[in-house]
């Protein structure tokens, strides 16, 4: 089944205590295409750039099966830029320049092709933005994801609340939980959020995992402890990715099957902390991803014999 | 097989954002050897009190099969005493009073008929304490697991790294880690405390569950989203006291032993969290204690065929 997904296509600048980047390819919808296209061949992206970006990236992103047709290119204007410093912990960070540029003005147009959408990604976006994609779909989509975060629960909550309620999935992190709910308990929380219309809640968690919610389960995902977090950047999108490409490539949105889908978004999404930007997740062989999974399965298994 | 601990009894007064007690019955030893009860009815314990602690609570702790014979009962001296206050975060808090007590020159005394000791668990002590428990046994047990926390890395370092040497399984939280090994990355943590001499590390999380890491492994528990943290003094040895009072049980010191354990731990130490001090953990029956395993068997549970 398609995937099609709206999502940045940017350009980042990244200092970790690792080491810094000059202005390297990133964007919620380059990390979360890539992602897909492990497991999807009909991933389609609707989004906007400017004409300094580097169609060899697009070039590499078709190659890997992605459609970019739907990516805007404005003649005479800059790609949207963002810069940041993480600190030790890997886990706060700084935001040390935000230039819009194209995304000012974005206006998302869904191709004709792209409009029946199996499945429907909507990347961490201005709320009205993510409603516009929704809005030029003829048919509903099967499962609709989206992915958002705080700034937007600070300066545009009433937008950001009518489009969680047209959604079967959101993702944010525990943080951004509370602050949505006004719930300190993520089970309350999540109860409060899953009450806003999503089917299934999933709270980030980074290092410390990830939870999914229906109304009446409750499933913990563990993350892979690393040897080091080089660089987070994209791994909450790349997270989004691997889930919403498995999920529409296995065409089933049953709560067993998001579990799977999380672990393997959860595996790529160690992939993407282990190099900066997109090198690691650009580059991945069937057999890195499936010896990562097999990781995944050994790190949360056990066996408990309980009387029924 | 039986099992030995050493640990605090002890008053604590709690102030968390639900109220507050006045003094009530806490302390290491007695969280790890209630927990542990629940698997095994061959739990002795040493520790300290002084003639101000009930009665009526030894008698409680001796029909959960809990000896106490090994408990000094110091006449016209007072019990420890601690207090502290909890933020709304439930992981943070402030100590408002410690009062050592008998504690002060606490000189632990091994009962004679306690010294086969099959497993020792060495509650949060004065490291030179815990070491001279171990001292007094004859036969080095099959496990001896140990807790501790970031006090005694501030002030008892060295005495500290020498019991670490001489346990199977050290127990701390992820700071702790942190601090004990000056690696930020819990991966590299855990190999450098293992090199100090234990088998196993249990790095544990709260909220976010724990880590157990041998020297080739590592598993990832998870921990029962609660709808309110009522009170989470006393978890982690509740934990303690449930993994140890079933490897004891079950005489079986593997890796995937020790995995169930910790599930173990985890399903008791969340009863804890429930209510004040020892009143949920003193409570439970058999059939609350398998619903809340079957509970952790749901939450971790997924299944994703890949190729071997």
């Amino acid at each position: 089944m398609n995937l099609l997904t709206v999502g940045s296509v940017a350009f980042d600048a990244i200092e970790t205590p690792f080491g810094k980047t000059d202005k390297i390819v990133g964007g919620a919808g380059t990390f979360i295409t890539l992602a897909a296209s492990y497991f999807n061949d009909d991933v389609n992206i609707v989004s906007v750039i400017g004409d300094d970006f580097p169609a060899g990236f697009l070039a590499k992103m078709n190659e890997r099966g992605i459609n970019t047709e739907g990516i805007q290119i404005r003649k005479g204007e800059k790609t949207f830029f963002w810069s940041g410093r993480y600190y030790n912990d890997m886990n706060s960070r700084d935001t040390l320049d935000t230039q819009l540029n194209v995304l000012e003005n974005f206006d998302p147009v869904v191709p004709e092709h792209y409009k029946n959408a199996d499945y429907l990604m909507l990347g961490n976006l201005t709320p009205a933005v993510q409603a516009q994609v929704i809005d030029q779909l003829p048919n509903r989509p099967k499962l609709i994801a989206m992915d958002t975060m705080n700034f937007w629960m600070d300066i545009a909550l009433e937008d950001l609340k009518k489009v969680i309620a047209r959604v079967d999935l959101l993702t944010i992190n525990d943080e951004e939980a509370r602050q949505l709910s006004g719930e300190y308990s993520l089970r309350k929380a999540a109860r409060s959020i899953l009450e806003m219309g999503p089917r299934y809640l999933i709270i980030k968690k980074g290092e410390h995992g990830a939870l999914l919610f229906d109304k009446d389960r409750i499933f913990f995902a563990p993350a892979l402890p690393l040897e080091e977090v080089f660089d987070p950047t994209g791994a909450g999108d790349t997270f989004a990715g691997g889930l919403m490409g498995y999920i529409a490539a296995t065409d089933d949105t049953s709560f067993d099957n998001i579990k799977r889908g999380i672990i393997i978004g959860s595996a790529l999404a160690s992939f993407t902390c282990e190099k900066f930007g997109t090198e690691r997740i650009g580059e991945l062989s069937r057999e890195d991803i499936d010896a990562r999974i097999r990781e995944f399965i050994d790190l949360a298994a056990f066996n408990i014999l309980v009387p029924q």
